[in-house]
């Protein structure tokens, strides 16, 4: 059986889910031992440990001109000492334009089968790459398995289905018949999808897999052979993904170099060099607001980025104050900001939320969010866990220096202790309450566990505010609170005008920061924060170009 | 019965040829009064005289300062003397963004519905539309007649046909039930295809609406207002379709400035005003390469260009010499070589073409298109129509400078006259030699009737040769002939790798010139002669964002 026929199942599944966009997952976010075994997290932990301080030598990709790696745990404070093969991007470079032929003309259904063969790999390894995450990342254990492991395949599965679909939707020959009257012009017409060529995607240091993946699995089901330059301080977790696609393009009797790991240091960096390079035509980023918009700036290739945004948050009127404020104070929390979608600025009348039972002061309110983050920073059984720590020491600085921005401190950062790291790096959420008027304050993204409290005139003025911010600076996500129903129409035209979707009066259990495989779109385009648009089809057609040929049916 | 319902039957039959891609039209490319009616041809060549040395009062758009018109008649080599309504660039833009939210909440079913409405509207002025754009680009009645008639239609309504697919390819809301173990997480979302804001369209003066309805009707559908600058030298045929979509708009109740005309003159043009104003998001391009690269690299706007090319033709072997001959005989002198499908570089082999009769030489073959040439241009009941004129003076100065080329001179340009028109701007097609080795002399599109004949060591040289240019310099269209399959298969990939469409062994009455709506993806990007993607689902997908908003469901 070919691994079409293997994985046809779960793709057909796949691309009815991208239609339908209801739940659908193929991987159980949940790390139960009933569905990934009884030991999968022990040994998955165990697998992670004996790599540190080791060469990673799964790859089967050539010509490594020696060995580096910089990653280390923000758990730990310490070098992970794992080692990867240094390849020059010269060589990286070759060896994608001699894979390429290889790849182009390989069936798209084989191409399918293979990639999905690969996530089914990786399965087995969710929990490995779970620990990874959390060791370079620095997210806590939950995220860590969910967002690099089951919610990561799911991306990248969605990726591989809008190809396939994509590449499927017009005929791949016909017989066009034409009447002119006294006789028919017939012509045998054929279509083919090209592929741009040699694909780069540049990994960030908060999401290396989740962000990763997708334009991996959507560059290579449209025929193109993909480099993936990792941030220099979150290689393993990737490295586990190309490793698989390593093995199974291999055991396929396919050139590994079709899928190749792209190593650099923080003082040798070869974004640059790979980006501009003339062969490589299509490039995925995601990570700060200047280097992506140079990227987007080359001429000549299909850039997809991810940068930075500035996400809203607007409170008009709520039904329970204190299920939002339990809300949003774990959206705060959660990997300790750290995310695309986290909030940052949060937008309240000077006259308070409205409520059943009368108005919410802004005090009232600034003071329950305040309660909220505390408590759950408070609790040893949730705090660490939800804040995991922060990945990169410069984001403590800046949390450090939130003060100096000027305004009420509602809430000071400090540090906890996580009970299984003594060493963890942690810097608990800093709110801090800024006048509308102030508006160079809030105008940026602020990285980090760094909330802004903005007292604007009126929900009105939020609103203007929350649009023009993510039209000028870029937003990924939004959070309103409302239960008028003309003044949700307005949040909704308003930020569908700056192409920011918003999460509308969540309590409970669902936060605006959570973005669904198969049914959320993310990062659409349409405001500075990118347009990595996972995954609609904008997303795989740019990676290949349709060429028709003809000629004279032979009747 | 809405507007929708009315045509909802021809949207869905314009929707299953784009996927089928068997010939398919809307619109009769027949001239026949048995289609059109007795008097159409009388009819609209009447309507077109009287339009002559007159105000264009049709149009309902607001805001203009006063009367502009510069066109002037190839064919009598006077002016035309209409006059159009002059709007300034900001009033234009200011008109625009007033309609753009009417239209934008115009629901897409009868956005439809009023856009095909303006096409059957415009077929009963099919050959006023004729009769105007040989008045203003040259070409012969048969070819204005369907270029700028049915088949100009036929590809306004894929554009609207893969709009309001792609429009339709995702619910508009769902509930989303995510199964939590313990319980459910139901959100209610909703999607929204949100308009990327105002669009310009900027025509060229060879094919004023084949070339520019496809971007305005690809914007209308997805609910962007456009504004159509057209060339200052050919506005009336474009012109005609716009006052009939204003038309359908004003009797709908909506405002007409959701399509306007911007006419402008030689030494006053504002394109480079409305390209560039923040509000422009979406640019539509047929012209030069130097302004189609400049508007590629304008930040924030989705771009589509159709820019000059040096189109191939290869040619190894062949079935019937003659017959091969006449066809690219005809191809290059089809509307004098102004179509930017039309043949420039003929790659030959040093030793000639394989024939079933033996080796036709260089030296004869070149003599065979030759005499085919003139056979048809000298023919008076062909030669002037088929020629047609010379729209832009320029060009007959650049083919009487291209013997300066240098290489042998195996047909001189010269001019014949115009049964009808004593004072037509006709110049007949130039054919030179050149050698493999001066690749600088054919490293460029020659405009106009100018056709070279490239002595290539081999089919192989002649390939890389085809390939390379294409790459280089772009390439829209490419003819070939080789008996062998082997051979065929090489030409198909390189050129399908430089994104060029391969017409192959085309003899009889079908030329390498010719794009078939519905079937014949035209410019699809991936070489330097721009990215026009007539219509495969990136040419309207551009034109929007899909933003979506969720909430906890109401269960």
């Amino acid at each position: 059986m070919s691994l079409f026929e293997k994985h046809k199942n779960i793709l057909n599944k796949a691309i009815n889910a991208l239609h339908e966009r209801t739940f659908f997952a193929a991987y159980p976010e949940h790390p139960s031992p009933t569905i990934y075994g009884e030991s999968a997290d022990e040994d998955g932990r165990k697998k992670f440990q004996s790599s540190v301080g080791k060469k990673f030598d799964e790859l089967k990709q050539s010509g490594a001109a020696g060995w580096v790696g910089v990653e280390e745990s923000p758990y730990m404070q310490e070098p992970l000492n794992i080692q990867y093969p240094s390849v020059s991007a010269d060589t990286l470079i070759e060896n994608a334009k001699k894979a390429f032929h290889q790849w182009r003309k390989t069936d798209v259904q084989d191409r399918a089968g293979i990639l999905v063969e690969s996530l089914e790999r990786v399965k087995a390894r969710f929990f490995e790459v779970a620990y990874a995450t959390m060791h370079t990342t620095g997210q806590g254990y939950m995220m860590a398995f969910q967002a690099s492991g089951p919610h990561a395949a799911d991306r990248a599965l969605e990726a591989i289905a809008a190809g396939y679909e994509e590449l499927s939707r017009f005929p791949q020959g016909v017989i066009w018949d034409k009447p002119m009257g006294k006789y028919n012009i017939k012509l045998d017409k054929e279509w083919r999808a090209v592929p741009k060529g040699i694909g780069l995607v540049i990994g960030c240091s908060t999401f290396p897999t989740w962000n990763s993946v997708p334009g991996i699995y959507a560059s290579l089901i449209t025929g193109n052979p993909v480099i993936v330059k990792p941030h220099p301080g979150a290689v393993l977790p990737i490295a586990i993904f190309i490793a698989e696609i390593q093995n199974v393009l291999s055991d396929n009797g396919l050139d590994p170099n079709i899928c190749q790991l792209a190593v650099d240091t923080y003082d040798k960096m070869i974004s640059k060099e790979l980006a501009e390079h003339p062969d490589v035509k299509i490039i995925d980023f995601t990570g700060n607001s200047e280097f992506g918009s140079y990227l987007e700036r080359l001429e000549g290739k299909a850039v997809f980025t991810e940068k930075t945004g500035v996400n809203s948050v607007i409170l008009d009127a709520v039904d329970d104050v204190d299920k939002v404020a339990a809300n949003l104070a774990f959206s705060v929390t959660l990997y300790s900001g750290q995310m695309c979608t986290a909030p940052q600025n949060f937008y309240i009348p000077e006259n308070g939320i409205n409520t059943p039972n009368g108005r919410v002061s802004f005090d009232e309110f600034a003071q329950k969010l305040v309660d909220n983050i505390n408590g759950l920073v408070d609790n040893p059984k949730a705090g660490p866990f939800v804040l995991g720590t922060i990945q990169n020491k410069n984001t403590c600085s800046r949390v450090d220096k939130a003060k100096e921005i000027g305004g009420k401190v509602w809430l000071e950062s400090r540090s906890i202790e996580n009970p299984m790291f003594k060493n963890a790096r942690i810097s608990t959420p800093v709110i801090i309450e800024v006048d509308a008027t102030d508006k160079e304050k809030f105008s940026k993204e602020l990285f980090g566990p760094i909330a802004l409290l903005i007292k604007t005139k009126d929900t009105n003025a939020s609103i203007a505010l929350a649009k023009e911010m993510a039209l000028k600076y870029g937003a990924i996500s939004c959070g309103a609170y409302t239960t008028d129903p003309g003044v949700k129409e307005k949040i909704a035209d308003e930020m569908a005008l700056a192409a920011t979707p918003v999460s509308f009066n969540l309590v409970g259990g669902i936060y605006m920061n959570q973005n669904a495989g198969f049914s959320d779109f993310h990062v659409t385009g349409g405001n500075p924060a990118g347009n990595a648009s996972f995954t609609n089809p904008e997303y795989v057609i740019k990676r290949f170009t349709w060429v028709g040929h003809r000629e004279p049916a032979k009747v």
